[in-house]
């Protein structure tokens, strides 16, 4: 198949998109009614980096790529609108897996209402996916940023953590042969089919969230992030932290405390965020999943603390 | 220097935006605020694929990836406005190169008024640039498309072509090495910094031009695009195609006909437009260049012919 034979394909894969989309594939550009604010974010997954291309199908692939770039998205609070796909594929990848890849993110765009609304292909070394999500929102005022947190929030996170890392370790072959298989497909799927926060980050706007971050790099890394940003300190407690069923054992084999692992493995693409701590809480679901208090804003030095577990964290190094 | 140095220090180069971005960098989406109707298109360009980093500086790599992106909007004839930059970065490849390429990117930004607001840099086994431009358009009747060329219709391109295939040969060392040394930077410049063509772009929709092009592939690739997607048939003049200073002898030096050269080198990313015979012809220059009329659009299957010169074109091969 050549390259405009496979542009042709990946056409009849996407689409034509929603009815905000004017012009799709085919112009130099797309062409989308838009919205009053728009809101932009940029995930690249590059093979042997971000995954491995040998223990994941396409599908999985193209999934994992769109929801890393609609998390961002989810984290500001808005909704997604249309995603642009630039593509690198080596000559040795059969034209069968980037149509795997392209149905794989076709599925969660249709899941979330979301366009794919135009991209390009090239040739690469490495196979490579450059997802840019495009978001909408009505007003400013409904756009949650990093740098909202104010001393004396509390600090939520949605959903469990450490799963994706547990089942990056379980695909792997690192640990978790003896898990029953249901949790073993459940851990595989928390690393493949991350799934973007949207309906727990808009309830979380509503609860009248001061700050929101999603959890790419591990609830360490990124709630420093959005502490440096508001310019507080945040003290997390790791023996608060929801963990995904299964990460305590994985943890074990990989002889690492199961809390730091929730706290550092990253990828699990949850929500932190921070909310007045007088306001009408949120219940114990948000959205579609749950959610578990796991700290507070605290005045002192910009950055993350973990109280009391200083030292069950000092073999913590930053991931990049 | 660590990767979040590094992203600091752009950070720095690309600033904080124009008056429309509401935030830039530093969280989890850029929010800017949105026009009417979005105009997205996506370019990437790989060292080894579509340019050798070791034969251009860092600020040519930034600025050539960046202007080919925006061409894709000139060629819709609306105004950019915001460009997002996915950067793929071996670790041989020193942050000094890195920081160039971004000030090459936003010297061409600051240009056009564009605000380079977000993105994000991961490791590659190559040097990878992919842009995703946004323009704005008040109404959708101002946006043209490749599909609107009607029978009648006069045929025009901007500028001069085969001066960046002459460049990347000059580049190269494949020929050029008797041409005067303005010849040659010329035609360097043609290659290592096209320039999008958004001044020539508005001047011909404002006469009214019913479709346009941008020329990556080169003319015959790209007409081919237009004349399909409009269902007509164009007919160029292979002797009224205007050469660059210098491709006449690097062609001859390759032993190619010059005017096939220009036809089919590509990445001039001049425009190919098609406006009404009848209507307000626009003179010699558009904005802040050269036109020069080079066919027409007749009945007949959709698709390029170059009435006469069959044989000329006999040895085209279509360069992806």
């Amino acid at each position: 198949m050549d390259e405009l034979e496979l542009i042709e394909r990946l056409h009849g894969v996407f689409g034509r998109g929603g009815p905000r989309v004017l012009r799709a594939m085919g112009d130099d550009a797309a062409v989308v009614r838009a919205g009053r604010y728009a809101i932009t974010s940029v995930d690249t997954m590059v093979d042997g980096v971000h995954f491995r291309s040998e223990l994941m199908t396409g599908r999985e692939i193209g999934h994992r790529a769109l929801a890393a770039a609609l998390s961002d998205l989810a984290a500001m609070a808005v909704s997604p609108g249309e995603a642009y796909l630039a593509l690198g594929v080596p000559a040795a990848h059969a034209a069968d897996l980037v149509l795997d890849l392209a149905a794989g993110a076709q599925e969660l765009a249709t899941a979330h209402g979301v366009s794919v609304a135009g991209g390009d292909v090239t040739r690469a070394p490495v196979l490579t996916v450059s997802f840019t999500v495009v978001g909408w929102a009505p007003d400013a005022g409904a756009i949650l940023g990093r740098d909202g947190a104010r001393v004396g929030d509390r600090v939520c996170a949605t959903g469990a953590l450490g799963g994706a890392g547990a089942g990056l370790a379980v695909l792997e072959g690192r640990a978790g042969a003896d898990l029953p298989a249901d949790v073993r497909r459940a851990l595989h799927a928390r690393f493949a089919r991350p799934q973007p926060r949207f309906a727990a980050a808009r309830a979380l706007a509503e609860h009248g969230a001061h700050a929101m971050i999603d959890l790419s790099d591990g609830l360490a890394s990124d709630a420093a992030h959005l502490a440096r940003r508001s310019g507080v300190r945040i003290e997390l407690s790791l023996d608060a932290l929801p963990l995904a069923a299964g990460v305590a054992e994985v943890a074990a084999e990989l002889t690492v405390d199961p809390r730091v692992f929730a706290a550092t493995a990253g990828e699990d693409y949850e929500l932190c965020a921070c909310l007045p701590a007088a306001g009408g809480a949120p219940t114990a679901r948000v959205g579609d999943t749950e959610l578990t208090w796991i700290g507070a804003v605290v005045e002192g030095e910009p950055g993350v603390s973990f109280p009391g577990c200083a030292e069950a964290l000092s073999g913590y190094q930053h991931r990049f």
